[in-house]
Parts: C-alpha cells; sequence; structure tokens
C-alpha cells in the first residue's frame, strides 16, 4: 500500500486479522454529554487496525442537553447527536435509523455521558431508566443474530438494562469497572445487577468476555485517574478480542 | 500502580523515556473548524506514553465559525475556542495566555482546519496569512529557549509563518506532506516556501525533523485516505524522536 505499512507490526507488535465488520455507535462529542473522545477515537484506532470495515453512526436526535466542559454548567442551546459525532467521524457518519444489522459482523459503543443521556436516561433516572428505541433494537438485532457486542465505561448499563431479566432478557455478564472511591461511578454496578444480570469486577485495561451472549465489556474511563495510553490499552485489547472471538 | 501496567510494554512494545514535560495546544474540537480529534487524541495518547507530564491549552477567543461536520456548510452561531477544546481535554484545560513556557520542555501542535483558521488565517488568506499573537509568543519563546516544537497536519504552516526568514525568522526546514492528488492541502507547501523555509517531502507516518531548529513535523491527515491508527503511528513517532532528540 504504501512505504509505512511494515511500521503496523513495529508499534503495535501483534498480527491483524482484519476478518469482521464493525458498526460503531456515537452519542455526541465530548464526555459530559456526549461519547467520551478518547474512547471514541481509541476505539477507531483500533478498529482501523484490526477489522476489515467499519462504519460510524449516531441517532438523528437532540442532545439531551449541552454542557461546557470546563465550568461544567447547562449551557442555553440546543445541539443534535448525529451532528456533533460527526465530528469525530469527520463527517463520514450515517444516522442510526439507517443501521442494517446484516451488514456487520460486532456493534460497538464507547462510553461518556452520550451513553447514559442521549442512548439511554441513566444519568437521570438512574434504575429507573429506559433506553432508546432504536439502539435497543439494533442491539437485539445483533443479539439475536448470535453477533458480538463490544460496550466501554458506562455503555454496559444499556447493554444490562436490555438483556438483563428483568427486561425478559437472557441476564448477562458484563464490567462496569468495580467498587470504591477510584471508581466514582459504581452505582451503576448495582442498577445492572437490578436489572438481572452479572456484575464481574475488573481494573482498567481489562475485558470481560460473556461468551454465550458474545458481550464484551471494558471500563475505560469509569476508573476516574486513567490516562489516555490506558484508555488505548483497553479499547486494542478489547477488539482484539473480538477479532479473536469472530475468527473462532 | 494498577495490575495492567505490565501491559504497557506487551501492547506498545517500546520502552518509555518519560524524560519531558509537553505543552499540547487545541484550536476547537473537530476537523472543519478546529482541531482534528483523532490526531488530537493520538498525540495525547502517545504523550500520555512517553511524556513526563503533559499540559492542555487553547487560546479563549471565538472560532472563526461553526461548520456542520456532514454538510459543511456554515452554522450561524459563535463557540468559544477554549470552550469546544475543553471537549478533548476533558475539562483539564488552560487559557493559552497562562502557558509559561519555562514550565515545558515541548510544546506540540496538531492539525486541522483550526490551526489555519483560529490558530492563524491561512484557511482564508493563504500566503496573506497573519498568526494569533499569543501562539506567535509562545512559539517564538520556545525556539529561543532552544526547546522542541512539535506540529503535524497543517499546523507546520504557522511555524513557517513565524519563522521564516520573510518574517525575519532562521527559515526552517518542515514537511506538509508532498505534491500529488492524494495530498488536497498542498497548496500550503507553496505559502510555506514563499515565507523562506526549505519544505521536505514526507509520507504519512514520518517525521521530518529540522535539528538545529528542532522543529519536528509530520504529516497526518495532510493524506486523503489516511486511516486513523495510521495517524496514530505518525504521532507515536512523532512524540517518540522528540522524547529521543531531548534525552540527548
Amino acid at each position: 500500500m504504501h512505504a509505512n505499512r511494515t511500521l503496523q507490526t513495529t508499534i503495535f507488535g501483534k498480527p491483524q486479522l482484519r476478518n469482521f465488520r464493525a458498526a460503531v455507535i456515537l452519542a455526541g462529542n465530548g464526555v459530559y454529554d456526549g461519547s467520551e473522545i478518547t474512547e471514541a477515537v481509541s476505539m477507531l484506532i483500533a478498529l482501523s487496525k484490526h477489522a476489515s470495515e467499519y462504519k460510524i453512526f449516531a441517532p438523528n436526535i437532540p442532545q439531551a442537553h449541552v454542557v461546557n466542559h470546563i465550568t461544567g454548567e447547562e449551557q442555553k442551546e440546543t445541539r443534535n447527536v448525529l451532528v456533533e459525532s460527526a465530528r469525530i467521524a469527520r463527517g463520514n457518519i450515517s444516522d442510526l435509523k439507517t443501521l442494517d444489522s446484516t451488514q456487520f459482523d460486532a456493534i460497538l459503543l464507547p462510553g461518556g455521558f452520550g451513553a447514559a443521556k442521549n442512548l439511554s436516561t441513566f444519568a437521570f433516572k438512574g434504575a429507573e431508566m429506559t433506553v432508546n428505541e432504536d439502539i435497543q433494537k439494533v442491539l437485539q438485532d445483533f443479539h439475536k443474530a448470535n453477533k458480538v457486542i463490544g460496550l466501554a465505561c458506562i455503555s454496559p448499563v444499556i447493554a444490562a438494562k436490555v438483556f438483563g431479566t428483568q427486561s425478559g432478557g437472557p441476564g448477562v455478564t458484563l464490567t462496569l469497572g468495580q467498587k470504591g472511591e477510584k471508581w466514582p461511578y459504581n452505582g451503576s454496578i448495582d442498577a445492572a445487577t437490578s436489572f438481572g444480570n452479572t456484575h464481574k469486577d475488573t481494573e482498567l485495561g481489562e475485558v470481560c468476555v460473556d461468551e454465550k451472549n458474545k458481550i464484551y465489556t471494558t471500563p475505560a474511563y469509569m476508573k476516574e485517574d486513567a490516562k489516555p495510553h490506558e484508555i488505548y490499552q483497553g479499547m486494542e485489547r478489547l477488539v482484539r478480542e473480538i477479532a479473536k472471538a469472530i475468527k473462532q
């Protein structure tokens, strides 16, 4: 392809399978009201290395609100989830409603409050949360077709709601990190188990695998002092585990 | 620190020097009116791995304009460069005016149109461009102190203007990629040389080193079909070259 192709093995060290097509769902652009940016980009870097193809989607809906990321205060304006997500995607993005699950082998969601504010209402309602009906349908489609679902940070709480026994689902095993002061959002663990799922404690960078339901989760910025290269390591590992699973 | 510390050497493969303090300058949040997000995050991942410390800055000024990243059309609204950059920085960001160059060994700028619209006027004025006076001062401070300047994508055009012989500077050697249809912004090469500098053709992922002036440049998304993992490779290499240079 070009002169630097050999760099891939030098820098990343592992062979690339490039054996699956991934759909990535974004939920805005910024940790406090959208997708967590380092998680989203790390996921795309890992997919551009390990997947044969990926496409990016987001719901064409207004953000729940807009947060000034310096002050933490709400800004009195309206932004659209699809339009803001397009900034991460460099414009290469489609409306979530157009996602055809038959065209993909895996669906992946990074974290950030967008998953808990725009894709669901977990940030506002806690265990009384609801899930956006389009993301619920697409997750159910992938699960019914025995395809892989990969989730980072707070996003697993969406799968917990959709697939928990309390919603008539099978109940799944997933991670949202662990309890303790370094995990400020660990109340999500109680919510996920209350929906009828099993929680597995993990450390930053680890991947929880539910082989039966093909659900892969990693905690990422659920740990408060996570560093960007540690986030990347977790996403690299998540995507590599997915590539290996699809190969089998 | 934690259980996954050993993963760093496994996944990244190279020893980390962690021997320098870096200041990163952002220019908004999105390729068409701010910092290119994949470049910015890749730079932060590489710095969180190789630098001993990094801090993020942006000018506290209005964006030149706001672009809808799906349609490419201008949106009738105002956004602030510092506030939007804070989304990439998770709120950990300071006003460029507070940057004290004595506290850092290197300054780095990712690309994106923000460098050519908010930090300078290159995107609007071409070779008649001017540079934001705060970024000009800080670049000159680093250069006078014989410290490293690292620039990606279109950002080198700022150094070309500031340090070119036509501005009374020494004239520097830098890269903005190369000529050809795969390099849609290659008109910047003519501008940079017209300012009194030397251009070195490079391929995506390569780093151009001006050892005398300690200016390190890499083309990144100047190449139109670049993939996220190739962008990351270029940033990893840029930061690693800087770490090695500072060690000497």
